[in-house]
């Protein structure tokens, strides 16, 4: 085109990428070696391709830069970087998704803390926070719809403003997450309140990023789950919000149709008898895990 | 191959990738658009040719930030990255050594400081370092051979034991790299010390992955030149010694056949007239810069 036609024709391929290349060759990790190898080759074809200048790679090596040192125990830019790229939602969909039976899973995102606080079922995990208050009655099954008991389920959301708890420095101690124990019968039932849309931090480099391709910065409204159970795999997801915002365009292609789910608006008293005033929500859902499958990084 | 078969088959593409390549294509900036797009579709590509795992996305992250991490304002490990992967070497292939009448580029390098000190014509950079005296008799000229005057020269290198002065946290400020001008006549002439191989920096995550690669971490013997002239082409390059160790397995695959240079064993007196001890070595070196050539960012 003819932006490259304004730079001399490159000289013939100088056989560099092969060179680097076959210095993975021996790595006492087939595994590792090849990764790295094929790493080496698409880095090669984008910047050869693209015939990326020495300014564009000063700017990509001082954003990654800055991308490593913004991060921190509560703040991922990395992984946030991968997410707005569609990165994570492919590893997941890789990971993941395979089983169509399954609940599908989605990004773990950049705002899960390990650890969560433990909290009995029927708690209310919004630690007093305003918003429209929200009633969880979620099941957990196997494949054939039998009850998964003792499940291990983490919850954690934004509050009604669109913050995480670890983006409010105010706040004393963690809330909107929580680990919940799904009872003898694969149930669960807590309080929260409904999550709402909101924007991934901005104030970083990958909010440079977004801009420079001229993005929006908004999550569809979602609540995050993790949940465990012995003999089933992890499943990491979220649940979205129908007829929320930014279903069709989230920052970080997180949203698959069979996870966009009614929370239906309700008035009067609520199913564990307390009296709430004004509308309320209620979210029925059924999480169907997949049983466990063999090692997958065992070699040759 | 046999690690794919032990995971489910994927379902089909999902779309993903060109749904995520969609957002760019309103960027402000077209090129930025266009390489950010590129970039997504090889990393996306990357991801599903190689099944890329969760477990290996995690470390993925874990190494990027750890690399962000241990930069500072003397240490640039993601500098140090591109140049094991040969990507710096390939961005300067693209952007230096199109013309082959003059003399080869090379890498910049994770260790050239801004505003070295500047020294007078004949000085010794060298701060009274132990090593081999190394007297340099460097000629600068257009491509038809006619003297450059004027131009701004800065030179760096490590010391007799392979350490850069910003490496050694015992020296009082800057040592072996200067800020010097060559004549009226293209002329420059200095004292300094032999370089020796070295290895570059491995206290960080590169040195894992190079440890993970089965690699080696050592570059050949050079002095580092970055060369300005008025009405020239800036020239970063670096003059391997003939003879010298790592030659053709360069850790960061700077070496071309052009810049690797005899320095000549002597003995007897210098011509300067300095009194050596023992053996010093003599480099001369004729430096040939290209004129500017046309912008090369402007855009459709
Ligand atoms: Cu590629
Ligand atoms: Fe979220
Ligand atoms: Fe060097």
């Amino acid at each position: 085109d003819a932006w490259a036609g304004r730079r001399p024709e490159p000289r013939r391929p100088s056989g560099l990428t092969e060179q680097v290349v076959a210095t993975f060759d021996h790595a006492p990790d087939p595994r590792t070696g090849r990764l790295l190898a094929d790493l080496v080759r698409h880095l090669h074809h984008f910047v050869t391709a693209n015939d990326v200048t020495e300014d564009e790679w000063r700017h990509a090596i001082d954003f990654l830069t800055r991308t490593g040192q913004i991060s921190s125990a509560t703040r991922q830019e990395f992984v946030l970087l991968s997410d707005v790229l569609g990165v994570s939602s492919m590893v997941d969909q890789l990971t993941n998704s395979r089983t169509p039976d399954t609940t599908p899973s989605a990004v773990l995102g950049p705002f899960y803390v390990e650890g969560p606080p433990e909290m009995a079922q029927g708690a209310d995990i919004s630690g007093g926070l305003h918003g429209t208050p929200l009633w969880a009655d979620i099941r957990i099954t196997d494949l054939d719809g039998a009850p998964v008991p003792g499940a291990v389920v983490d919850v954690w959301q934004s509050n009604e403003d669109g913050f995480y708890d670890v983006q409010l420095p105010d706040l004393d101690g963690p809330v909107l997450r929580a680990r919940l124990r799904g009872d003898a019968d694969g149930r669960l039932r807590f309080w929260s309140i409904l999550p709402s849309e909101y924007p991934i931090p901005v104030d970083g480099p990958v909010g440079r990023l977004l801009e420079a391709a001229g993005r929006h910065e908004y999550r569809a409204p979602h609540l995050h789950f993790m949940i465990t159970a012995p003999g089933f795999q992890r499943l990491v997801t979220q649940l979205f919000v129908a007829g929320g915002a930014y279903l069709d365009s989230d920052a970080v292609f997180g949203v698959k149709e069979a996870l966009v789910v009614d929370y239906v608006p309700r008035n009067g008293p609520a199913p564990d008898g307390r009296r709430v005033d004004g509308e309320w929500r209620s979210l029925e859902f059924t999480f169907r895990l997949a049983g466990h499958r063999p090692a997958v990084h065992t070699e040759e």
